[in-house]
């Protein structure tokens, strides 16, 4: 068992910042929809972050195991929220992926590693809505 | 509907930087018991941040409604995770909250406002794993 553990201090109006040994402050404001800041990250847009970036790292895991050499990923990703009668509720996520290998590599194994970490992803896998990866090869 | 949306680029080895606009960069790596550096931020803390500051954010919002007023807000949360037949999978999550109200403040309703606050909470109700909240009410 692994824990993970933050601090978090309001410091007045809408603003906390978030702490974690050693690591830098993230100054946290609700979305500007609801009253936040455009300039300063949000849960939401942190949950958003979070799913994305392990997707990377169980993906460069992945990789590594089978022996294949990614030469670029980007992604970009957008989780979508509405307001329901239980109150704000995500409803889903979509993480469109971009991965980019040496000529010569097999592109639908290429494109297999990322479907595989979606399975392994311990934070797409820790929410209650659906995430959808879809995974762009393109040859370096 | 209001959507939340982040990019990610890979630098190299099993690091990321999270973007999203007019933000701060967010670099991202595994935990040090994956490979990764104490120094950087992870998917893992970044989940747990982001239900944290969800929290505040959302008790805010509940207490601004009923008329209560924080004098401070502090937080300490800690997620846990362990490997599963089907991968690593969050297990659980606590946040304890330290509250501060000035003298003469109903402290039963302060603590309760924390305690709405975790039904509205949309980071917290988008996980599937048991997020548990203790408030603690100081007077000022």
């Amino acid at each position: 068992m692994w824990s993970y553990e933050t601090t978090l201090q309001w410091t007045g109006a809408n603003i906390g910042v978030e702490r974690t040994t050693s690591r830098p402050d993230i100054i946290v404001c609700p979305p500007a929809e609801f009253g936040g800041k455009e300039d300063t990250w949000n849960p939401e847009l942190m949950l958003v972050a979070a799913i994305e970036s392990c997707m990377l790292l169980t993906s460069l895991s992945v990789a590594s195991r089978q022996s294949i050499i990614f030469k670029g990923y980007t992604s970009k990703a957008v989780g979508r929220m509405a307001k329901t009668p239980e109150g704000l509720r995500f409803q889903d996520a979509v993480i469109d992926v971009t991965l980019t290998v040496a000529a010569g590599t097999d592109e639908a194994k290429a494109a297999q590693i990322v479907k595989t970490a979606e399975k392994y992803c311990p934070v797409s896998n820790a929410v209650n809505f659906p995430v959808t990866v879809n995974v762009h090869v393109q040859i370096e």
